[in-house]
């Protein structure tokens, strides 16, 4: 049985550097995630700069929430430095399907080999079929589709694009093509709170970066994130009040419980 | 007597999707907040896409906190579409009056015909005051007119403008040019929270997509925003404690209680 | 012996004006720090507006974190309005080291006579080392230098700059390059939410405009914030809820309790 505590305690150890290049929206509380887990963010996004800071980075997380043209330049520049030094990034399409721009966007990054991809259903189910020439249409980054529609086309766009392709959901889907597992960890107030979504892809990014084979660190980085969300949940009277104690719990969760709570099955 | 819980009812069955073009600032609370409240946010600003996503949302808000250039021909473009299709859109003029650039953009905002105008007294005044000529300074973001001062121009701006027209303040004051109410509910602590004002456009816009008259909805509205601030007042221990309180009051305030204790008087 | 309360009265009764040019990331809980600590933050960076903002605000923060092109033209026109004016503003070169750009804009600012130079120990020891041709490598905006290791940098930057440089850490070191202090309020949660080291550079604008002299105010501004650092990890169960205790903790604590509780040691 795969122990899926290790890699927070590799993550912990490693305590990776993961530059940031994300949407308005998330900035604080994904980097505020970030150092609760114990990783060390860089919100590093200008096309001044994010190239060259791809350079030293650990892992770089790239979520196109709020991009524009020069962001998707910077963009494409840093993923090609994280392909050239084998480091891991992570693409999060939020809304790819809502405008003819994401979609671009999307397939422009999707050529760099990402490392890993995440979405909810809806995100996921619009890339790949961008891929496949199918067009869909989203409503902004709220899922409208369940898990369950997502799972052929998660499965497909991980053999066409060679990335661990993650949908997240009230169940998460897991899979490198070949392999597959479900995580059931998390809380129904999880989306009530913006960005929660977005920060998963930096703590991905960091788990990735630690050491750990990548299929495993990206099961064990959900699990973990899912898990924050039940210990947050408890005693919570609302949204606000879960969000700051949702940001205590991935402080506080250490390998062992993790491994011990941890709800993944292979699928 | 009009009932001011059941626009809230309306408002989370239609759970509608809210277009926002806010300033950084504001834009995590903002969209925490219209979660809470049960509507669907969406941060899509970016000149290559706003107005192509305009075409697809159910409410507009544009707050011009931290706009430069590219962000007003965005919001341009976004409120002509919105106006095309006959959805609400709301105006919330932030700091106008404090430079040159913040009247001219807000000059050109006001002629594409806003659903909703909202600010401060101050704002009020000085928005009023550009239409009529006027040349008024502000300071920043913090109203420095009390909202007696802010009547008269509001009511003479939802004539010329056509917008029902809310002035907040201690007490606020909403009118479409011939009726008029007074919203007393509220806390001292919610202008120490930065982006609380800002957030309410888009509750504002939210409530004015689900089908309730607007001068009705956009008054419930605001006395649903004050009555969170008095339930999050109690047992806060600062604006931080507060802040949080507040977005869970707005998911735990419902139709009833709204009913019963809104504090709206004809005047 | 030095009354370390008194400032924070003088700033309180000012509610100094405080135009913030800061990263994305820090924008919201730095308008939230300021409003809780008592003074009036606006959040003015676009290059259409930012140096005729500059000709009303009480003080300038400018801060490198997420800038870009337009943002430093922005900057240097402000910090040049804000010198001819003769108001405070405060340099906040944040990871400056990492990336050629961050070097370039932060010796553009430089040149432009900051009243107050604020950073890690990292970043000091980097600006020192531009002035003097030595290049430094940085790890994002976390510092990898012991506080000591910047004292020698820092009086040097002040002498060479006439500004006050304040070198943060467990310990803060600050000086005017000839009368040095030591802060030991603090506590080690602070790290742990981002962007608190980014408000701290309003909360020195906000003390700088409030006729204290400048060194005592920005030693009383170190000792007030470490001081709520203390206050706010009393109870608090990671960095969740220390975030909003220590904005909670700004609000509470008084001339009174600062003056006692201060460990302020000259060095």
């Amino acid at each position: 049985m795969t122990d899926w505590g290790t890699p927070l305690t590799d993550m912990r150890k490693a305590a990776p550097l993961v530059q940031c290049m994300t949407n308005y929206v998330s900035m604080n509380i994904m980097a505020n995630v970030l150092l609760a887990a114990g990783a060390s963010p860089a919100m590093v996004h200008a096309e001044e700069e994010a190239a060259e800071f791809a350079g030293i980075t650990s892992a770089l997380a790239i979520n196109i929430g709020t991009f524009s043209g020069h962001w998707l330049r910077a963009m494409e520049a840093s993923a090609r430095v994280a392909g050239e030094r084998g480091i891991p990034w992570v693409l999060d399409p939020v809304a790819v399907g809502a405008t003819s721009f994401r979609n671009q966007g999307s397939t422009a990054l999707l050529k760099l080999s990402p490392t890993i991809i995440k979405g909810n259903a809806s995100e996921v189910i619009a890339l790949a079929g961008i891929g496949a020439g199918i067009s869909a249409k989203g409503k902004g980054a709220d899922a409208v589709h369940g898990v369950e529609a997502a799972i052929e086309p998660a499965i497909e766009l991980a053999r066409q694009s060679g990335a661990v392709v993650v949908a997240t959901g009230p169940v998460d889907f897991v899979t490198d093509g070949s392999t597959h597992y479900r995580i059931a960890n998390g809380h129904a107030l999880m989306p009530k709170v913006t960005a929660l979504g977005c920060a998963l892809g930096g703590i991905m990014g960091a788990f990735a970066a630690s050491g750990t084979p990548l299929l495993q660190g990206t099961v064990s980085a959900l699990a973990y994130y899912g898990l924050a969300g039940e210990l947050a949940a408890e005693g919570a009277e609302g949204p606000g009040s879960f969000a700051l104690r949702f940001v205590d719990a991935l402080s506080q969760i250490d390998a062992e419980m993790l491994s011990e709570r941890a709800q993944v099955t292979s699928a």
